[in-house]
């Protein structure tokens, strides 16, 4: 296991330099950071299950686009990794493992990009030695995951080019370590200008109905010594019209070539704020997250429990017994309010379709 | 005391219609329905104390513009009625009650113009016999309440004519019977357009962070039978962008005579996005909102404790000990967004200066 050995080599070193990671291999066991849980209690979870991964994501104890990209390729490489030594064994558990994890959460592209990547790494590993296959596999994995976190490290250093001393950002949802394979989108750009010594203020939206940004962001924030004051998602408004704030950044979910963004419900709304008053919005994510293929028509908005807007995370009823509820995960900002999107490549900005495209190489 | 008698008994049928009242006298005492308690418990409370009263407004436990104004009105007519029966004790006991009651609330305009109200009174009645004090006051503080409810229902009918047969309706915080002299602005608006017939659906925010829509709004439209779907303060850009609704409507806690509305923090939000979106926004208040002096820079905005963001109603804490918030419990929505505002003495359009004065009877 020689590949794998040198790349969980290079993850230690990336671990240390970004303080958190969420979720991360373990001899044969995934382990992850239930993030349900912060900041009440820092509980890790070690599983050699694919069903009680495939679990952990649909119940969001792991969540964030690149975060469950990656949980999910670890888990392929976990069901070979387990499987008895012969080849057709080791094919078929990590064939079933990508099975039930694409079947988790049906909006985040990453998820299915990170299975499809390791869905083809099988492909062309299928006429190695058992031992190669496993190796294979576990090193595409971690490599998914080194990259991201290299990634993120390397937009942090592109978006903080966006970012000026004095900035006062808004930002929804988590897109921090606890998002990602480690550091963060949207969050690691204003981690890279404030740990370079920009002044920088952030105002986090809590983000109903599951409180990312209070639980988590916040959590993040706070570590890192980077000063702000939470808001409530009702109060994103009153921030840009009192010129509270000069800036958002978020991170995505899905981003299609007409520069359409998907992502976590309420975005759209930040975005339509900062452009009817004058602040810059930017989008942080990775090109894992472009989606060359889809219309806007084609994207499906998964549609989570009542149960999540009718209490506070299932802890207290807010509503009356028997009261319906919406609740979209994610709703879509249209490319006029997108100032810009930020990846580990460059920067898309003006005609998004036609720099988009640059982006992933395409004419 | 006949005049309160007779006030009473007109109050009695008035009860009667709208159903819920949220605040009323007691036989020298004034007793509310705690809200802070909707939908756990329906828990009336009762008290001849002006402390104990001025304690439920600053806590909540009445909140809306015109509740407040009514029980600060029954307050001071409450302090003159369990006063020693002398001209001087009344009068003493009535003003040191306004001026309690008066530090409860620092931006909702009813508050001060029902304490105006009482204290012209006061020093109207102030050379009769002590009993024509005591009857003259409460049958003030009556008024005050039976307008409002007659109000309510009118501006429900004039209100009606706005809303359509098959209309979808995004409402923001509590502005039904829990939040007046009873029946409601904005929603009693809505209850009017469906007691006549009208196919209406709400989509009601839940106005984090005190969750009014959520608790209050959810429990007066189930009990009406309209109905509904809660959504979270995040999805109203949602709601409106995909179409689900075609018309705002929201109550006022002050309403200047440039049009510009100051209400609940998120108002602000649900206009800009009906604005972005083509969906009509109203505003459904009494002419007692308007405040014809007031500039914009005067206009104070009450920040709140930062508990009420980093907990959910203090009784789950979301954010990591030792977070700082914003909590700004008003913003203020521009004219150029309000299409209408309806008044129980009429509806102000178009040029919204030159109709609110209209209204008010000024030049």
């Amino acid at each position: 296991m020689q590949r794998s050995h040198d790349l969980l080599k290079r993850f230690e070193e990336l671990k240390e330099k970004v303080d958190i990671v969420p979720v991360f291999w373990n001899d044969g066991k995934v382990v992850w950071l239930n993030v349900t849980q912060i900041p009440w209690k820092e509980e890790y979870v070690e599983t050699d299950s694919v069903d009680r991964l495939a679990e952990a994501i649909r119940r969001l104890e792991i969540r964030g686009a690149p975060a469950i990209g990656i949980a999910a390729a670890l888990g392929i490489a976990m069901a070979a990794y387990n499987s008895p030594n012969n080849a057709e064994a080791i094919i078929k558990s990590s064939l079933e493992a990508a099975n039930v994890l694409s079947k988790t959460r049906p909006t985040a592209v990453n998820l299915f990009w990170a299975i499809e990547r390791m869905k083809k790494k099988i492909e062309e590993l299928s006429n190695l030695s058992t031992e190669d296959i496993k190796d294979g596999l576990l090193t595409e994995a971690l490599k998914i995951q080194v990259e991201d976190i290299e990634g993120n490290l390397r937009m942090g250093e592109i978006g903080d080019a966006l970012l000026e001393d004095g900035d006062s950002i808004v930002t929804h949802c988590n897109t921090g370590s606890l998002a990602t394979g480690g550091y963060g989108t949207a969050l690691g750009v204003i981690k890279t200008s404030w740990r370079k010594g920009k002044r920088i203020f952030v105002y986090p939206t809590e983000t109903r109905p599951l409180l990312q940004g209070a639980r988590l962001t916040a959590w993040e924030l706070k570590r890192e010594g980077i000063p702000f004051k939470l808001i409530t998602d009702s109060m994103v408004g009153y921030v840009f019209s009192n010129k509270l704030a000069n800036k958002a950044i978020v991170g995505a979910d899905r981003i299609l070539l007409s520069g359409h963004v998907v992502n976590k419900i309420g975005t759209y709304t930040v975005a339509s704020l900062s452009y009817l008053n004058g602040a810059q919005f930017y989008v942080a994510a990775p090109t894992s997250t472009i989606d060359a293929k889809s219309t806007l028509a084609e994207v499906k908005i998964e549609n989570r429990s009542e149960d999540e807007v009718t209490t506070v995370l299932g802890k207290l009823r807010i509503a009356p017994e028997g009261v319906r509820a919406l609740n979209p995960a994610f709703d879509v900002t249209p490319p006029q309010y997108v100032k810009a999107i930020i990846t580990e490549r460059g920067i898309a900005t003006e005609n998004l379709e036609t720099s988009l495209k640059k982006l992933l190489y395409l004419k």
